[in-house]
């Protein structure tokens, strides 16, 4: 029977809470978001971690006057409990209901919103520094992971905000952990802090601080020789220009809330070390942080059960590295900090030589390729259609103006579902077609996502095999890795309709499926397209003059996607014919189940049936196209 | 008369060389640079610096075995002149001559291309784990800039690289500058580290290494000390796992050499900090490295003459700034070290609180303006084309996402000029309009990009404003500043031209001036776009109804750029007519005068109207469409 939680629906009623009483609601609000993750799915062990720092920062913070910024925000399920959301989480990462993640529109408390990592420092800085502009007295915190802090963006904002003279607060929730284990010379920097090795003194001093009271006092005074050059730097954050202090525990609301008090009075960018645990509270979660990082539903007390293996096309791809890379020595594996989620964790066990976690870096990673690839490797870089974005300029500079042989396995290309429009992979196609010397693949099945893979490794340069979310439609996979012939495209389906009738859909990738399905309802051909770049625009020509109706489907966004390089392919070569393009509507697509997602873009076989038959009774219905005989309106060529 | 320098063909002719020879190339090297640079236009200061620091390297080394990155690259001319291409050196950045940055097509020695900041270590920690993992004994040597340093790409890299084993040597070539001033915190404490304050008694331990024999020993024993943790890391670079050596004298060969030949023979990541001056020992430079920094031909006795001031691009956005800023207090500006470049200096003078310098940082500079947003304030960002590739992510995840109000100035949109294929904006149409929720204006002139700027910050959205490098038709500018409408495009050219033989070219931004000229042969209708995003659909259908051939036309990739949204625009009206996309093919393009450039494209007023008189020939010669009165080929709306 929860006594304290319940009573609260916005965290100003934190404040008054007597410390005890705050220690009840932690009990209670760890327990809340135990029951309802395992009732909804969702992110577990990074909210079991932050149970306390959250309740410690609506206390002594006055939310949402004061802005909390929190870097990834997949750990904020406590922050949306306490901020007016306790009934919603029921619909947590559900069409229609609230978010996995903080967003503006949801909630005032939301102040920033976030998802992909590392961004929370230079939003909080921009607060701040606007704040000053304005003359408003406004605390702004970031919280932010010890992973997220080995991506670049994160240091370029300790280095602007290091220097700048705002009130600032950045709070290291360092629990050893990004999604995969941790790597990198940081997160040994910081293994080392906390140990003790780097910063004992201070740690003893910061305990003094605690204890004593008047606190306030000794921390300025600790300052004041700071400024002074009499103390020393010693922690790389003091370095940086800030007032490091820490590691406290980050499960002691004790430590937590006057740690908090004194340096909310406290000027100038200011650090705070916090050490927490995920999935504290909840021994299944502390024992397998990475099994219970993002659980579907289960049950708590019988824990996550082991589920029949899916073949996902991530698991597809992870099966074939290890295959190719048995085969050929030159083939490396590059993940930027998703071991798990990009299907690596079996070549890293076989292949530990040629596995690169390089952390949360993308930029790095693509680099950190491209040089391998001048002495002869052959690179794969494992990563999410939605990350490879912060990648982009070293794809173009680094990669593709070299031409240099670096395969991209880009996986939760299209929707993604229940992590909604943050990490919606509907732009790859669209950025990557216009960079020259690349070729970009769109499987329709998992042998041919595998087959494609083999394909990507024999070109020689950029090659990318962008493949969905999840499962795809079971095919048999071939054991056998046999290159496709590069730009060229396959008849599915040919059509027998009679002459004014003849639709021909042009499927890229995982649309294939319902195209297919959708077919039977009109004779349509269907093409599976396979690649993007280079197109097969002799058979976007040859549908155009035998067919009265081209339809292009992707799960991409329609602006400048697959279906545009046809319309480009068509005028090119003067073949005018009505084209009805398909794809990601020019909006952000909200999360939702992966199904309901594509039937609200009209992807799935009845939307595209829908698209169809309008555009057969408006297209069709209008005064046919004539032309000479035997030259079907092909105009000539480019 | 030179005496050592015109024997050099090839680096390793300088192993043999004896120290006062070296000494001696050094002092011919640098005059030949002068000399050099003074005639074709290049970077300077730069590579004045790097005199020494060249020579000492491939003395040391033995390239092209070992590897060299030069970071950004614009410091390699000493590199390439002392690599075989002395001589050529006279074509440098022109077309069909040497570039201004490495290539790997151009020589051997230049193992990664470069030009764009940062990118130098992850690339070569990339070929030191590919020379590791194939059993090479190959050195790799990243020589960066202090500048360069403050990119996240940078950091992630050492994060990584700190916990490998192979033998990278980064030299930090710390000159105190980036193109603009430098800023932010890790600048502070590279010149508390060089004062002394941080490192004297390293810097006391280095002085005795290099002035004892054999030094190696005592590497070694201080190396040991630090693997068993006797002495504590006394700077940053050793808390990421590094060896630091350093600060030394990079201008001294005597200093140099021997830290290169000791640094040459120790496993694992070494760093070694090497300060030097940029435009050393050309006073002019020495005194003013921001104005040698790039400069065209010049007279190296009387140094560079105050030019005509251009009204270029760059200085009318500079100017709306300042008249903005003085009208609005909530407009601020953002770049990322690249304040005379993107024409801010009179803001930062006028408004120095609304000035915000962030590094060589574009990830943060936008996710920090999104901050900004959040808060009430119209922050500008002023950014390349090519380096707004580096903020991909932010601009869709953390700026677009969140529909905040944050205006990108884009300058330096398509081709560039000598800085070629690196710097050239050719991808920005394409990858900014397919994401939801931006505004994307192409200006055709000096005033209408005024204007547009100023539409842009009306917008309660993201929007940008493409221009062109350099100087626009030079048209008046009017000092009021008013809103165009969002999305609409105007006619600026009627045709009279007879039904049948009735051209409109579609011109998108800096291209309007060669379609009007273009215009006079084919008394075409020439309509100013404007907007790429959201498209003028209605114009573009009226013009297609109402004429026999489209051509669009942008300095921008033509696919999935402006031209692709009409397309996309025809097709989904129902609207079929011959068209013609012109713009920036699908490949990179080389360096060279920006108009010999841009006709090498087709896209001066001549290649436009030979493709317009070949889309004649072919298209309009086939049998013409025809349609039911008064419907012209408009079969249906979407």
């Amino acid at each position: 029977m929860r006594k304290v939680l319940p009573r609260i629906d916005r965290p100003a009623q934190l404040h008054a809470l007597s410390r005890s009483e705050l220690q009840q609601l932690a009990v209670e609000l760890r327990d809340f978001v135990l029951d309802s993750v395992s009732r909804t799915g969702g992110h577990l062990s990074s909210n079991l971690g932050t149970v306390e720092l959250t309740i410690a920062l609506h206390h002594v913070f006055d939310t949402p006057e004061d802005r909390i910024v929190w870097d990834v925000g997949h750990q904020t399920y406590p922050h949306k409990i306490l901020t007016g959301r306790r009934e919603q989480m029921a619909t947590l990462r559900q069409r229609g209901g609230i978010s996995g993640f903080p967003r503006r529109t949801e909630s005032e408390y939301d102040a920033f919103g976030t998802a992909h990592s590392s961004t929370s420092i230079s939003a909080a800085l921009g607060m701040a520094v606007a704040s000053k502009l304005k003359g408003e007295a406004r605390r702004v915190v970031a919280v932010i992971g010890d992973g997220a802090l080995t991506a670049g963006e994160a240091f370029e904002a300790l280095n602007n905000a290091g220097v700048s003279d705002v009130p600032l607060l950045v709070i290291l929730n360092d629990n050893e952990m990004s999604i995969s284990p941790p790597v990198g010379a940081l997160n040994n920097y910081l293994a080392r802090l906390v140990s003790g090795r780097v910063y004992t003194s201070a740690k003893e001093g910061m305990r003094r601080i605690l204890r004593r009271s008047p606190p306030l006092l000794e921390f300025a005074h600790k300052l004041e020789e700071h400024a002074k050059g009499l103390v020393t730097p010693a922690t790389m954050f003091e370095e940086f220009g800030f007032n490091y202090i820490g590691p406290i525990d980050g499960h002691d609301l004790d430590s937590l809330i006057p740690a908090l008090e004194n340096l909310k009075r406290l000027d100038g960018p200011q650090f705070l070390h916090v050490i927490t645990r995920k999935g504290q509270g909840y021994k299944l979660a502390e024992a397998d942080p990475v099994l219970y990082h993002g659980p579907g539903k289960f049950n708590p007390l019988e824990g996550i059960r082991p589920a029949a293996p899916r073949r996902t096309y991530t698991a597809v791809f992870g099966e074939w590295l290890c295959d190719e890379a048995a085969r050929d020595v030159r083939v490396v594996g590059i993940t930027p900090a998703m071991r798990e989620g990009s299907g690596l964790v079996e070549f890293e066990q076989r292949f530990p030589a040629r596995y690169f976690d390089v952390g949360i870096a993308e930029q790095h990673a693509l680099t950190f390729a491209g040089g391998m690839a001048t002495e002869g490797l052959r690179p794969v870089v494992a990563i999410y259609s939605t990350f490879l974005q912060r990648a982009y300029d070293q794809l173009i500079h680094d990669i593709a103006l070299q031409n240099l042989p670096v395969l991209f396995a880009i996986d939760r290309a299209g929707l993604v579902g229940a992590d909604g429009a943050t990490h919606a992979g509907a732009y790859d196609i669209a950025y990557l077609r216009c960079i020259p010397n690349m070729t970009v693949m769109t499987p329709a099945d998992e042998n041919e996502c595998r087959q494609m893979l083999h394909t990507g490794l024999q070109i020689d340069g950029p090659a990318a095999v962008r493949y969905p979310r999840g499962v795809g439609p079971g095919v048999a996979i071939a054991s056998a890795l046999t290159a496709l012939p590069v730009g060229k495209g396959e008849i599915r389906r040919q059509s027998n309709a009679a002459r004014g009738e003849r639709i021909a859909i042009l499927a890229f990738g995982a649309m294939l499926a319902p195209s297919l399905a959708t077919a039977e309802h009109f004779d349509a051909t269907v093409a599976n397209m396979r690649f993007v770049k280079p197109l097969d625009v002799e058979l976007v020509q040859q549908l155009a003059q035998t067919h009265d109706l081209i339809v292009t489907v992707e799960e991409g966004a329609v602006m400048g996607g697959a279906g545009s390089a046809c319309l480009e392919a068509l005028a090119a070569h003067g073949v005018r014919v009505p084209v009805v393009q398909l794809g990601l509507p020019d909006a952000f697509v909200d999360h939702g189940d992966p199904a309901e997602q594509l039937a609200s873009c009209g992807l799935d076989a009845e939307g595209i049936t829908a698209s169809i038959r309008r555009a057969v009774k408006d297209k069709l219905a209008s005064p046919p196209v004539r032309t000479a005989p035997g030259k079907r309106q092909a105009t000539g060529g480019a």
